[in-house]
This record gives structure tokens, C-alpha cells and sequence, in this order.
């Protein structure tokens, strides 16, 4: 009823179990450098994990956004630190590990980089060529392999199609609380959209199934499932 | 004096040697699928090609800005048509070729692009991995190699450094009118950036240096060089 809607929204709100805590987001794609003027990156748009920076700033928490290369305005009260590579993000977000209780790694950050980077402008000469590629270290793994208890460590897993068994793998392998499972359909649901289709993956077996939400509906739920999980 | 100047401002002006001429400007980077979510691209944010787009329109022209991703509104009086890669670049720009009478190729266009790009995701499993790549097309060549008499090519060449003898060649290998020589020192001029130093060499021998510019400036003096060797 209009009454109980009323009654509702004029209740004093439940402090956030946010509030005052100090968290990660990580965002966008990174890039990584071929040579001066050439990078290797994808689509991330950073729009999901702006939306849940944005959200969890307004819960009262304490947020450091850590971005690759976007074009967005960085939300109020969210401390923004840029980076571009996968080096770089780790770098900037590793002595923000120890003094965190909340760690959201939402950033497409890139799998490999080119071996070795070309200083200058590689000459084009070849009808064909050769890069080669290693590892990127993996951020969200290495903050939760080295937390304390009570650390907090929530992932995203975008598959471009029945990816959840491989959603359900980074759970475990990454040793994170939750994972955020997001089917890439390149139109309604994944990069460069507005919108998202999230499957949350709880550690403790819960799965739940989001229905194709705003990208800034999609980061309040996936707060409001982490508010679950977060230690008062 | 002051009465002179305004004797200049009040003078009728005089018709742009571009005025009613059909341009074809190609702008920003290119990006090259290795799969569905991850691509191979460079740093051009479009400024200069957008700075020129928009000044040949104020000259009168009837500009095409074939352009890759770049975050630029259109100028105003521009028909804008958005692509994404090379190849796309060159599907959109080729049936224009026939029907203009300048093109300029201000755009990066990635020199190679995956051998075969993958649908879907690759999945990261090995330490290492290696892309195969082949030889874009040239789009600018293409244009100026299949030319009808009078009309003109005009190119950009990108370099490092000490890289105008590679500009030069660039001129004879594409059979170009004009090459815009342009350092890129990764802080005042090149990518991402306002600001720009050209230098101008001409099919006739002609080298012009300009000072840092604003793009905007850049634009113009480039387009009073095209205009000097426009069929009128």
C-alpha cells in the first residue's frame, strides 16, 4: 500500500554494512603496450565498476577506484587513482591492500602482455608478424591469497557464453567470496552497454540469478550481497 | 594599423580554394579483434582529423569523417560515419573515393591485425601465447594509387623520432600530394594531445615547418597548404 511504501522510504535508513569501511573497486580494461604508440587492451567500458564505486561511496564507504583508461566522470566522493597496464594497476593498488575490507576487482584487466615492448614505433615491414605474449600478474588473486581474515574479495567472471562452470572455477581458484558470473552478449549485457545480467556466486553455494538491470541497479545488488557477507 | 586590420576583417573573403569540394577526412585509431573482448589498437584520440573535419566544413566543403572509436562530438556541417577496424575503415570509405576531390588520411590505421580472430573468448591457460598477424591494407594508397586526375591525396606520418626521411618516402611511396610530418614525443605533440608541430612536405619539394599549434591551428595551416594545391 501507498501507506506501507510511505512508511517504508520515511524509515530511518539501516546504516549500510558499508559504511565506514574502506574498499577497492577496480575498473576498465587495461592496456599493454606493444610500443609507443601501439597497446593491446579490450572493451571494458569501466561503467560496471563505476556504478558500484558510486554506490558503495554513497553507502558511506571509504572507496579507491582504481581505473584503467575510460571516459567517465569519476563518481562523488570516490578517491580516483588512473593507471593503464596491468603492471600499473597492481602497482597502485598493492599498498591499498593492507588497509582494505572490501576488495571488488570489476576492472577487464588484460590475461597477457607483449613480451617485450618496442621503445619507439615498430616499422611496419613484414606482410606478416609475430607478438609475443606472457602473463599479466593476476590482481585480484594475489590480494586474496595474501589478506587477513575479514578481508573481503569479490570477482567478476565475463564468459561469452556458458561460462558459469568457469565462473564457479574462479571461485574456487581465486579463493574469493563471491563472483560476479556475466554473460558477454555484445548487446544487452557485458561491455560497453548500459546494462548488465549478473549471476552472483557465493562461496557458500548460494547462486542468484540477476535479472538484465541497469549497470548502477546491478552494482546495488551485488552490494546488497556483499553487505551480507562483510563482517560488522 | 588598426584601420588596416579592420580593412582586412571587412574585406569580403576570399572563396576557400575548398568551398563546395568534397572531402574525405579518415580519423582516430583503428582496432583489430583478436576475439570478441580483446583487440589490438593505438593511442590516436581523432583530434587531428576531427580539428581538420571541422575546419574544411567551415571552408565550405563537404566533409566525410570516416572515423574509428574515438569520445569526439561530430563537428557541426560534417557527415560522420563510425567504423572499427581497417577493413571497415576501407568498406566505408571506398565507395566515397569516386565522388571526392580530397582525401585526407589523418586516421591511425593499425599496420596488421590478427590472422584470425577468434569468436567467443580465448581463454587464458598457457604462461605464454603468440598472435599471428597480417598486413592491413593500406587505405590511403589504395585512394591515391586509383585516382582520377586532380584529386588529391594527403597523408600524416607518424614517427618517434628523426623519422622525416621516412616521411619523405612515404610521399613518393603513396604517391601522395602532400605528407604531414609529426613527431611524436608523447607529451606535446602526436596522440592525445591538443597541441601539434607539423612539418609539411610537399610532392614539389616544398618543406614547411610549422611551430606547436593547437590542432585547431594545425588544421588550418595544413588546409591553406591543400588549398595552394587544389584544382580550383
Amino acid at each position: 500500500t501507498i501507506f506501507e511504501a510511505l512508511t517504508e522510504m520515511l524509515a530511518a535508513p539501516e546504516a549500510s554494512a558499508l559504511c565506514g569501511k574502506t574498499v577497492i573497486v577496480t575498473a576498465g580494461p587495461t592496456r599493454e603496450k606493444i610500443d609507443d604508440v601501439r597497446f593491446l587492451s579490450n572493451y571494458s567500458s569501466g561503467k560496471m565498476g563505476f556504478a558500484i564505486a558510486a554506490e558503495a561511496a554513497r553507502r558511506g564507504a571509504k572507496v579507491r577506484l582504481v581505473t584503467g583508461p575510460v571516459n567517465l566522470p569519476t563518481p562523488p566522493g570516490v578517491e580516483r587513482i588512473d593507471v593503464e597496464s596491468a603492471a600499473g594497476m597492481l602497482a597502485a593498488a598493492r599498498p591499498l591492500f593492507d588497509d582494505c575490507d572490501l576488495f571488488i576487482g570489476a576492472a577487464a584487466v588484460a590475461d597477457y602482455r607483449p613480451e617485450a615492448p618496442v621503445a619507439g614505433k615498430i616499422k611496419k615491414k613484414d606482410a606478416e608478424m609475430e607478438i609475443r605474449l606472457v602473463r599479466n600478474p593476476d590482481i585480484l588473486a594475489g590480494f586474496a591469497n595474501g589478506r587477513k581474515p575479514g578481508q573481503v574479495a569479490v570477482g567478476f567472471a565475463l564468459e561469452t557464453a556458458g561460462g558459469i562452470d568457469y565462473a564457479r572455477r574462479k571461485l574456487v581458484d581465486k579463493r574469493l567470496d563471491l563472483v560476479a558470473f556475466n554473460i558477454y552478449d555484445g548487446r544487452t549485457s557485458g561491455f560497453e552497454v548500459d546494462t548488465n545480467a549478473l549471476t552472483l556466486l557465493g562461496r557458500d553455494g548460494n547462486v542468484t540469478e540477476l535479472p538484465l538491470l541497469s549497470k548502477e541497479k546491478a552494482a546495488a545488488k551485488l552490494l546488497d550481497a556483499v553487505e551480507s557477507i562483510l563482517p560488522r
